[in-house]
């Protein structure tokens, strides 16, 4: 490589260790300035993909990928790697219909070796592929990178303990940055930090000195303590917690350091069994406005690369802009809630909340699990706790719902955020599972407001319902409607006809029934009547709204953005089995059997066949069926023979 | 209380107070033959509830219940609590319909502070009571009782996280046996068994000595760490990993020792903020055939309490035996089979895999999401991961079916074992969600077997398949066929007509296939033709098989033994939507928007209207409905016109 090295020279791994070691920063400025001009157009993981450009560097600097196997944690920190192993050139294509994930996917590149997006996977993940490799007998490397904030998840430390226990050869570089998304929580956190400020053993210390006090001739005791304490204290090495678990622990080493970072990664190759390096990175590092505000930065939608301010207009209150509010009224009327999230205050609109009652907010860090059985404690104890999750995260805490809950029937509220498309993360992030495994649970009911406005009732529903209820919302701004200011609620297990018709009876949930309004509209045009319904409830369904219209209209189509196995479709067609009803045409649109990738809402709603146009020519689709002229006739005569005979 | 006390005089827990203590190894005794007498009738989890006698013993004596609030975590060792607080006369019930559950429930007792049946709910369950206690200003203590087998779940650790950094009031007594339900593994099991045997500091002295001797003057420095190790050793508390978590490490103490249980537990006044007491027991202890082998008597039928061998009737092989053989079978023939449990390698009969295949077994321990995801990691290496699990402990892993399995549609095969009702463990162990939440997830397909032999070949048929594959089954014995010896295997997406008819089509689905078959032998007694489809496939469904007997026949009955919301029938509705076939009648039989509780499967099974009974009365009522004059000769005729138009 003639001249200065330069990224646009580097198409992978193997060009990057031809770059002399000296001139590595050079390539590092050249990854953030990329990574931010980009970002700033296509919006994406921010500070976490700045925080770890040098140890991105060194590791592919060091391993030999693609033999050697990176399980990237979370993977929203993957940017520095994606340009590095061939991607550079489809970089500005992150995140957008049909270009490169935000997160390393094995179709993508074999660079990737194991798809991510939730958080914890790595360690379990790639203790299987070092198990796998070992009983093939290769020698390639198997590293795990994972930032502070995952390594609390259950998942992670299920790993932990097993990886511990395994004794394979395996490095988990520590990245930690002590922030998860928002600022991390925890005593695992609390144990990291004392690392890293040298106050280790203070609290044990502490403690070591009480019990001798507490002694026989404990104040002679304590002194020999503290001369030996004082001569052991240089030896005793941080990180004793990961060495009980049969970890060799390295670190903390300076996680911008290429020198220090290239030289520890070399040295691994001398040690076996399971490694922990324990890295010190900056969330957002070397880009000011990410610098100094890493929680904002985390995710981001489009920005000016020069100042940092955000440059999508102002689309109006978010639905998690109403939660947010309503959120902080509620529970200033109701002094029994509280709020609990899962290292998503910020993305769930809970930061008002946590400053107005920071005695009654509880951010447990990335625990999906344990903040749904820890509502269940509270609820148990007379407190109202609402449990603020995204959809596709919530569906860690499933079997919690199940057995903590709504087995022992208890009142918490599920808000669950982000129902439905939500775009650009991809696959690993849709939410569109929700409607289906919430509603086979018993006693579970399940809402889904139309707009913000309905969003603030059946949260001030729910929180007054005393059962477990889920409120499933989606990303992004609402309809511009006035929010009401008080306490109004939505009756309970009931509908709303929204217009009537006579043709075809339209029935939404939550975002959806916009669609079905446009889609009347439309219909209007073409001379098609079209009746609909916002179902509000999901779960129990408003079965004394439902069945007259289906048995007068007779053509039903319900609209939905989940998949369509066990959704709300399916909840429909199972409430007219149970009534004994036959709509002479039934059809329920929502997403077939298959994964959502990237993309623009609007672009993935029409790829899924969602949109208020395929509403529309399904509509006409049913009418036409029904006007051929026997059977609508014998529809109508057999329907009221069924009721006779 | 005059004379000798005894247990039955203790209707409290107050009673068991004027117990004057020394008199409290008769109680224990007495406690102890009651739980053998009755368990050996009734079945039940015996070696866990007599490892608990006097820390059960201890807990009350100590604390002040139902104001204080003791959490059993999994609750299968809560048989001692149960007599204790008022439930001594009704204990011959256990475990029997209508009686008292074998785990704890908020509705059966005040005492009964928190329902649990599945493991590592306690801690974060308690956390949640301390923090409404805390909010509430109330004083009372909040206890978490903890196996070490629990201890490592993903859950436990989020809630010892939590714990830790929330610094409230909660002591966490950790029960530790050595067990979980299988023998432990992980290595916070081996941390917990080298504080035990005082072996705490050895792999930790190892790696310091290493470390000085690589240093310059290295060998001066280790002499000197020598002798200061010395003087620090007597000082150094073990638990030091919990101390690290916020917690105070209290013990090794010794279980069965009730004034230093007694003694301990009092003390814990004294002491502020999260506390975790080390207390040792012996799964087992005092009745000799469990202390020999904890593991099957870890949960048992009924037996001879004389011996301890079983008295049940040999009912031949079960499902669980027949996956067993079949197993090994298949790991000879395919080196790249590897098994996976969580803890329940006898449970899901691996023990004979273990002994053939050592090094092609895995069991993680009580950590059902990280063996999804290991599984995940050996999968994208080229391994076949089979992963053994019951149905109701695979929930904890939906996300990880979802995000690291079906996403990447990697080849790890789900046996999922105990699938539909399982008795008497009652509604926490009902397996009766996974068709739903498994067949939601785009790329899994979901197998079940009408008998053991269709078990054998669906298994070797999964191992082939190449993409994400469950097999559900159900406990308990087979239909007592022949297993075939060699590879065979059914075709990939048939179900299976089992006898035609022509006035109702009966569609069963695993253990509903007898059903349906018994009912189609009733039905003809009575005049009436019932054809029977096996599905085989919930997922993807027979569509070839079933639409045109839908069509010929026109009365369809599906039935399962899950959940109806989102289950099969609605599966088989689906499919009926998505071909625009209308049957005439189309009715869902399974279980309705319900949790079961604990009695025998028979008895369960006719309370939820799932009987071959229930099966020849729904028969009989759409078979009436269609001989209603006009109907069934429109719906012929519409269905002509509609294919036509």
């Amino acid at each position: 490589m003639p001249g200065v090295p330069r990224l646009q020279d580097i198409d992978s791994p193997l060009d990057l260790k031809k770059v002399p070691r000296e001139k590595l920063p050079g390539i590092a400025g050249e990854l953030r300035e990329m990574i931010v001009r980009n970002v700033a157009r296509t919006g994406g993981h921010l500070a976490s993909s700045l925080g770890v450009v040098e140890l991105t560097l060194a590791i592919h600097y060091v391993f030999d990928c693609p033999a050697d196997r990176i399980v990237w944690d979370v993977g929203h920190q993957s940017y520095a790697h994606k340009i590095l192993t061939g991607r550079r050139d489809a970089f500005p294509t992150l995140r957008t219909f049909g270009g490169i994930s935000g997160f390393p996917r094995i179709a993508e590149s074999p660079y990737d070796a194991f798809g991510t997006g939730h958080s914890g996977t790595s360690i379990s993940a790639a203790l299987g592929m070092a198990v796998a490799r070992d009983m093939k007998g290769a020698r390639n490397r198997v590293v795990a990178v994972i930032g502070d904030g995952s390594l609390s998840s259950g998942l992670s430390l299920e790993g932990l303990n097993q990886a511990g226990h395994q004794k394979r050869d395996l490095v988990v570089i520590l990245n930690d940055n002590e922030w998860s998304i928002s600022q991390n929580v925890g005593a695992l956190s609390g144990y990291l930090n004392r690392i890293m400020t040298g106050k280790f053993y203070t609290s044990f210390r502490k403690r070591v000195e009480t019990l001798l006090k507490s002694m026989p001739h404990g104040q002679f005791m304590a002194r020999i303590a503290k001369k030996s304490e004082e001569l052991t204290k240089g030896f005793i090495v941080p990180g004793l917690l990961f060495e009980e678990l049969g970890f060799t622990y390295i670190g903390p080493i300076p996680g911008h350091d290429l020198e220090t970072l290239i030289g520890t990664f070399q040295n691994l190759a001398n040690l076996e069994g399971p490694v922990l390096v324990h890295v010190v990175t900056s969330k957002g590092k070397g880009y000011a406005p990410a610098e100094a505000n890493p929680e904002i930065f985390h995710g981001v939608g489009s920005f000016d690369p020069e100042t940092g301010k955000g440059v999508g207009k102002a689309a109006g209150p978010t639905y998690t802009d109403v939660f947010s509010e309503t959120m902080v009224a509620i529970a200033r009327e109701n002094p029994k809630v509280v709020a609990i999230t899962a290292a998503m205050c910020s993305g769930t609109g809970l930061t008002r909340f946590r400053e107005v009652f920071p005695d009654r907010f509880f951010d447990v860090g990335i625990a999906e699990s344990h903040a749904v059985t820890f509502a269940a404690g509270l609820a148990r104890e007379g407190k109202v706790p609402v449990v603020a999750i995204y959809s596709t995260f919530l569906q860690r805490a499933f079997d919690q719902i199940i057995h903590d809950v709504c087995i022992q029937n208890l009142h918490v509220v599920f808000a669950v955020d982000r129902g439905g498309i939500v775009g650009s993360d991809g696959a690993t992030h849709q939410g569109l599972f929700d409607l289906s495994f919430l509603r086979q649970v018993p006693n579970m009911s399940i809402m889904a407001p139309r707009d913000e406005a309905e969003l603030a009732r059946m949260l001030w529903t729910a929180v007054g319902s005393g059962r477990p209820v889920a409120v499933r919302y989606p990303r992004g701004a609402g309809m511009g409607v006035r929010v009401p200011a008080g306490a109004e609620t939505v009756p309970w297990g009931k509908g709303e006809l929204l217009s009537d018709g006579k043709d075809v009876l339209l029935v939404g949930i939550g975002a959806t029934v916009s669609s079905c309004l446009m889609a009347a509209e439309g219909l209007r045009k073409r001379g098609v009547s079209a009746a609909v319904v916002d179902a509000r409830f999901v779960k129990p369904l408003d079965s004394e709204l439902l069945l007259p219209l289906v048995r007068r209209i007779g053509r039903v189509i319900t609209v939905e953005e989940n998949v369509l196995a066990g959704g709300f479709g399916s909840a429909v067609m199972e409430l007219l089995e149970e009534s004994e009803e036959h709509p002479q045409q039934f059809r329920r649109i929502g997403i077939r059997d298959r994964f959502v990738e990237h993309g623009t809402p609007a672009e993935l709603r029409d790829v899924c066949g969602i949109s208020p146009d395929h509403v529309i020519g399904e509509a006409l689709r049913v009418c036409a069926a029904g006007k051929s002229f026997l059977p609508s006739i014998l529809y109508g005569i057999r329907s009221r023979l069924e009721k006779i005979v």
